[in-house]
């Protein structure tokens, strides 16, 4: 069956369904926006169910009827005001989740998700207003499908319990809630919902995903569909690959020059680490303002800051929010503090000694190895020379696994209450953790042992084997797995194939998220701006690999996993701070490496240069890169100026408007 | 006369003088406002003078009708809404302002001024809920005598030509102007206008300036006072000055410890130079927190961003603005970046060139008559050993005073379009060139010609004869000036003791700004940040000199110079970036101090360290204090708990007043 039709029959569905509930009087609806001749959403076929609710198989009639009046009811009756339509799947355990247009209206003026005006410009979406904007008559123009789930789901969030609440059909233990008790994250707990998930559109989808994954010749990302289908982390991610992709070019071509031209000269070298740190600099910068062309594009450059709900984890004694004054669970700063400094921060530096300590191992070992070896040959010994690294990647491999469900454990316990607090501790503990595991070695070789010959093997063949595992593991596998040993839902086929979808799509995994894309990125680019002017050919390569990563990157979203959730960005956040530090630490690798390259070294002792004053020269070095990164910084402004323009445009706008309301 | 009565006078001019007028129909004054029952201001002595407008003495009375009839017009006749009144003295070339409530209260809304709320939170002045702040009735209450100054100021500035429109009584080529053309900026460009200056109160500065500057015994300044007297940035400026020499109490008695101390040993040098990195950065965290905690007392944490007009001086050919669309003069960025690159840059570089060189002449100059008295000492070749350094303080006076003039000519030359951009390149500019001419003899000394004991003489000599010259110019000669000499205006009595004061105050001189002030600031900071571990007694002269600059500061506001106008101010702007820079240099000087401290050196030398070694180890210092500097930043939140707490409930307050209303 073609995609086209498959959504058809969602629509019809849907429609039908709603029209002979509205019909019958169940739908109860907030009349305050139904009425309206305005809103005729639920009669026309743009109504879309957007996400699915799986509900457990044990679960009540009437606790799922509670659910759904929860969903459908007005914003005065503290509902999501959302259509809830129970899944007509044999187990009766499905809610389908679609949202009138009133409700997605409202909530993209609250987010402040900004819109194509009448006059062309990008201005904060208002509702009062909402006849001025361009598709102001078509809901699907002017929300793009992943802010319309978005919305729903956040809705769904919203939804808090009154007082003397709970929910029917359940223990009193399992199913009391507190007023204000968030009701959906006591569901998920409680095990009554087992998931919840935004649907794809396979027609949607199919008009862009082909061009993403299958053609290697066009450059081009389809960036402003992946925007609209996936949303904004998602595109960004994608817009930063490609981005960074088009930006190795340059150190690929100049690399590869150095590499293959037979003159290996002392300027070669140093250029091409002064290359390094200057590159990574303006490339970051440059970063920035296509970031916020395609924030601005995209209508997301001035989000309002959100209030962000706690966690689902957050556990405290009850009390009242200084903030909110709301009574709810509340966990002292002073203590989490504590807990981050004397516990979190102790057990992450243990498992960096670790690390150094399991790396200052392996070189011992191998040196015992090789030192034995070459002692007594023999063709029994020899396997014996493998030994030493088959523990190490072992080794690697463990701590790393190890580390990372110790520092979700960790951050879990430091009980932060919102979840961008949560993601910014894990991600500090996974990033400082990631630099020295992938790192280390390349500084001790670097740094300690001073063997570029040795450096420059480890890196090439760090860069070649590490890739192509990455690669297959990421991709590959899961697609194999995937086609010759469907998953378990895709088998029982039901009576609807429309169902039968749903079911498919139920049983996908869940996306695992960007932060393992954004970390090998995080490494790649560490290489090339750490290390690469020992191996000049590191940015051909890692082009070269960049070029499938997209594509098996863009598989993944489109085939192997569900649709994930995802809110309205405006940049890549916390990474730009990270790629960024990483750029001031190759100042120092850089000046490091040229300072004890054989080409300086032989220079020095040719001309009669002192090893101290080579020191006091590489210091001075940099110290002028990193007032140079400081001045590029500077210089290059972080919003081109066009859309400089724009937001100053829409400030005096709204200045102007402020002065005729008073 | 007491100063009470002094004022009351003011007051009773005022009143009779707008009553009989309003009798007499004068008055033209915006109905929409006056007809209110609330609005009994003009009635009220709460009516109080806020600004004189001292016009040309050639003047012709049209002229004078005509820029009065704009002051009192009302806003949709597009007015400034202020009481004007022609001064009553002699000469008849004054015009005194005054602010009618309803004005001072809607522009206080547009600017974001926070003001006590009845629940004791402060809150963002809201017009259209006005009665439910705290002293709603007592506009003397709500709003300071500076923050009304401002206000008055402002509505001056923000009066625009119509269409058509041109200064009657004047030649067509002088009083022509554009629409939408600032019409003091006009006025003071064509000298119809000579200046405006806010009025003293002398009832309300007697109330506190006592304290402030008699006082020694007091260590708490009275900052409120000051802020709502002066403003928010001078306020800002002795909060910080008062914060500062309070700090400098810690270093101040270690470095007499280790001064008098028979024990020079490494670790006193050591720990010296690792306290004052360490010192540098806590106190400027620290004073973020403080400058955090009293933004918000005086209600201008969350100021609103305004958006500026050109600056008086900006030329331009004609053209549409890009943003405001309005036909104003237009300067291309791109011309100006040109300037600022290709001109302007290298002219400070040439002036940083010259100035280093002056440096190395007075050292070559110095050596050569120190060699020639040695070889010919004589009572005749004596006076010749002081001519070096007599020709440096000549030349580096003269090329202070010549760089200066020639900044400012450069920036103005640049043509910046508002005033914030044209501060922010003359302090760059002012900035860099104070630092090379500060510190580059100390710097030549420590690292150059590496003698401390050179440098600990210098650095003394500096802080005791510079700052008493400092003090006896910038205070005493003044003072004494004008109490053995009193200036003109004083000297003519004229009829009226009222108008008599203003005349007075009309010839007080304009107050230079705080630049010079937070420059010498500087400059302290930097001795005591980048050097004083090798003289451990600049932190105790310091804090002597500070407890006198407060008062001799406190001295010029209040007696010295006419009152100055300021803006409302959330901090101390971009000075918190310069000695937050400063900072990061000081790790460097002190890495290297130590580095060639004898102290250190003998230890190398008893210990058998070589000098690389001992170099490699204050690499890794310096690295290691950087990290330390970033980390301390980090950990220290920029506000405190509870300002953290009532910014998030404002938010919070402002996003459910969104949610009711939509």
């Amino acid at each position: 069956m073609p995609a086209s039709q498959d959504i058809a029959l969602d629509r019809c569905l849907f429609a039908k369904m709603l029209f002979q509930r509205v019909s019958r009087g169940v739908v109860t609806i907030a009349s305050g926006s139904w009425t309206k001749v305005t809103c005729k959403c639920c009669f026309t076929d743009a109504v879309r169910p957007l996400l699915v609710i799986e509900l457990n198989k044990e679960v009540r009639l009437e606790t799922k009827q509670w659910i759904i009046s929860k969903i459908e009811a007005p914003a005065n009756k503290q509902g999501a005001q959302l259509l809830a339509h129970p899944g007509e799947d044999d187990d009766g355990d499905m809610i389908l989740v679609a949202a009138p247009t009133c409700t997605l209206l409202r909530k993209a003026e609250a987010v402040g998700l900004s819109k194509p005006y009448r006059d062309g410009t990008m201005l904060a979406f208002s509702y009062p207003d909402r006849a001025s904007f361009k598709n102001a008559d078509n809901i699907e123009e002017l929300l793009t499908l992943a802010e319309q789930q978005y919305i729903a789901k956040n809705e769904l969030d919203d939804l808090k319990a009154g007082t003397n609440e709970s929910i029917p059909g359940c223990s009193k233990d399992k199913g009391s809630l507190y007023p204000g008790e968030p009701i959906f994250q006591k569901l998920e707990k409680s095990g009554i919902v087992k998931t919840i998930y935004p649907l794809h559109d396979k027609e949607k989808l199919s008009a862009f995903s082909e061009q993403w994954y299958s053609q290697f010749s066009s450059w081009e990302l389809p960036l402003d569909y992946i925007h609209s289908y996936f949303g904004g982390p998602v595109a960004f991610y994608f817009s930063f690959l490609g981005f960074y992709t088009v930006s190795l070019l340059l150190p690929a071509v100049l690399g590869a020059i150095l590499y293959f031209l037979p003159w290996h000269s002392v300027n070669g070298h140093v250029l091409l680490a002064i290359f390094n740190v200057v590159w990574s600099t303006v490339v970051l910068e440059l970063w920035k303002r296509r970031s916020a062309e395609l924030a601005y594009g995209w209508g997301t450059l001035l989000l309002n800051s959100t209030f962000e709900e706690p966690r689902p984890n957050y556990r405290g004694t009850m009390g009242h929010n200084p903030v909110t004054k709301r009574w709810e669970p509340y966990f002292p700063s002073a203590e989490r503090k504590r807990r981050i400094w004397f516990v979190s921060t102790p057990v992450v530096c243990a498992f960096l000694w670790l690390t150094v300590m399991g790396m200052v191992a392996y070189f011992y070992l191998e040196w015992c190895v090789k030192d034995y070896y070459s002692r007594e040959p023999s063709w029994l010994s020899m396997p014996l020379l493998y030994l030493p690294s088959v523990l190490h990647i072992l080794y690697v491999d463990f701590m790393n696994n190890v580390y990372k469900t110790v520092a979700h454990m960790l951050t879990e316990w430091e009980n932060h209450r919102v979840e961008s607090d949560f993601q910014k501790h894990y991600t500090l503990k996974v990033l400082v953790f990631s630099f020295i595991n992938c790192f280390a070695v390349l500084f001790y070789i670097a740094f300690y042992k001073q063997d570029l010959e040795l450096l420059r093997k480890r890196l090439a063949s760090l860069l070649i084997v590490s890739q192509i595992i990455n690669q297959v593991t990421e991709a590959l596998v899961p697609y194999l797995l995937e086609r010759f040993f469907p998953s378990q839902g895709t088998k029982q086929k039901e009576a609807d194939p429309h169902i039968d979808k749903l079911r498919a799509q139920s049983c996908q995994s869940e996306y695992p998220g960007l932060f393992a894309e954004y970390i090998e990125l995080f490494v790649q680019f560490g290489y090339l701006s750490l290390f690469s002017c020992v191996y000049p050919l590191t940015a051909a390569l890692l082009f070269l690999n960049n070029v499938t990563e997209i594509r098996t990157d863009a598989l993944k979203f489109c085939k192997l996993f569900r649709k994930p959730f995802v809110a309205p960005a405006a940049n890549i956040g916390i990474w730009q701070t990270a790629f960024e530090a990483l750029g001031f630490v190759s100042v120092i690798s850089n000046c490091w490496l040229i300072l004890i390259s054989p080409q300086v070294k032989g220079y020095c002792q040719e001309n009669g240069v002192s090893f101290r004053n080579a020191l006091l020269c590489a210091i001075a070095l940099e110290h002028v890169l990193i007032i140079l990164k400081v001045v590029i910084a500077f210089v290059i402004p972080d919003l081109p100026k066009w859309v400089r323009i724009k937001v100053a445009q829409l400030e005096f706008r709204s200045r102007q408007a402020l002065k005729t309301v008073a």
